[in-house]
């Protein structure tokens, strides 16, 4: 494995560029830096071999050595522990990284089962749970209007826990298209006064649920694409719930009530 | 109001300490900064006057002109934006910030109602969104144990919207003697053999959950002391979900049982 040193290489360069959100691009596809053990781990599972594996020089364990016995023959590089040190966005690294290649700009089809609309969701940490959680519901898709947290971001990446090579993913979705092409009630959830308590309510079994951004909610030409207006009941005095938190719940309720 | 413009100024350089998160403690209590409109209006929503409210010079705004309105005769200064910019621990600021008195120390009493203690968690955005969503559903108090994130550090701050200032919070918990002398059923999240499905059980009215850290889960010492183990099901092949996911699941689902 060939071993890198100096802080000029190209290569290493790259891997740094990638760690912190630079985009690149190849063809219709996006080069991405995933960092540590179980998010190399779950893209072997989900989605096969990396672009190239980066390991750290004299760091061993059993999980790198399992690794590692993934990629028999496979491209991989060493960096020693400061290039490594550098490109990592966590406090304490773990040796290992993978340069992987996501499809992305693909035309969205409406879905046809359970799905999510995030609208203007901004923060990294929530978009990335609000996948975590989709993915543990067994949702097959979730969507995503410009002005959402960047999804193939660091930071999203590691909220998500490796949900993204599970589900499908479609950024830049017009919102008002999405719901009207997809052939399914419109679940929002809405402080007015039309709406429903979450656990009152009859949920359907297929649907969308459109959440919209932290300060704001969902936009007003969304919200008038409901079928359905539902609020989570809270404590007197209460303004709101995070964003993801909301999603878990409605998600999970809706699974409860139809006992999957 | 007095205006400071010197980042040698002693008052400037307190703000930026407690902005950082350095600790300052007088006699029993732990002096705060709280930075922003909303954290400001719930403080004296909730708990009253500041120790000393900050304001940025030439911010206008209806909000600030509102805040400002409670605070009659008050001790009260500015800065200039170059100074509020530097204790800014957010991108945009908001041009208000209160320096508060939170008491710290107390010996804790046991709950006698619902409940929740946090073993270890040490993610402040997820001790910020368990704090917020106790609030939601409407708990009186929230126990932490050693090694849980600072609770009143900025990250936790910011993530709990002002839920600090509505719940009981004791930090530096002997979870292991909470546990026995509360008389209430204690209730586990587990992956274990025993555990049964949340949505399939049937939880008490009242009860502490016990959640554990991002990665270590519950502590063995404090898994002895459970009554009940549940899981929250969950897709195949998926390992888990958010910890302040799984708290609002499991405490909204405990709400749904008992209608409240």
């Amino acid at each position: 494995m060939r071993l890198i040193e100096s802080k000029d290489n190209a290569l290493f360069k790259r891997v740094q560029r990638l760690a912190h959100d630079k985009r690149e691009l190849d063809g219709g596809d996006q080069l991405i830096w995933l960092e540590g053990i179980h998010l190399c781990q779950m893209w072997l599972e989900r989605r096969g071999l990396p672009e190239l594996a980066v390991f750290e020089m004299d760091r061993h364990s059993d999980e790198l050595l399992e690794l590692a016995r993934f990629l028999p023959g496979h491209s991989s590089v060493t960096f020693n522990a400061t290039l490594m040190n550098a490109v990592s966005q966590v406090g304490q690294g773990q040796g290992i990284g993978f340069i992987v290649r996501v499809p992305r700009g693909q035309v969205w089809t409406a879905p046809t089962k359970r799905a999510i609309l995030l609208d203007q969701v901004q923060d990294p940490g929530n978009v990335g749970t609000v996948l975590r959680t989709a993915v543990a519901v067994g949702l097959e898709a979730v969507y995503l209007t410009p002005g959402c947290a960047s999804v193939w971001s660091q930071k999203v990446l590691r909220s998500a826990q490796g949900a993204h090579f599970s589900i499908q993913i479609h950024e830049q979705v017009d919102g008002v298209a999405l719901l009207e092409k997809a052939a399914l009630p419109v679940l929002v959830t809405s402080l007015g006064p039309d709406a429903q308590d979450l656990y009152e309510s009859s949920l359907p079994d297929q649907g969308i649920w459109v959440f919209g951004n932290e300060g704001q909610g969902v936009s007003p030409a969304l919200l008038t694409k409901a079928n359905q207006c539902l609020f989570i009941p809270q404590a007197p005095g209460v303004e709101s719930l995070n964003v993801a938190i909301a999603t878990a719940l409605c998600l999970y309720e809706q699974r409860r009530q139809h006992s999957r």
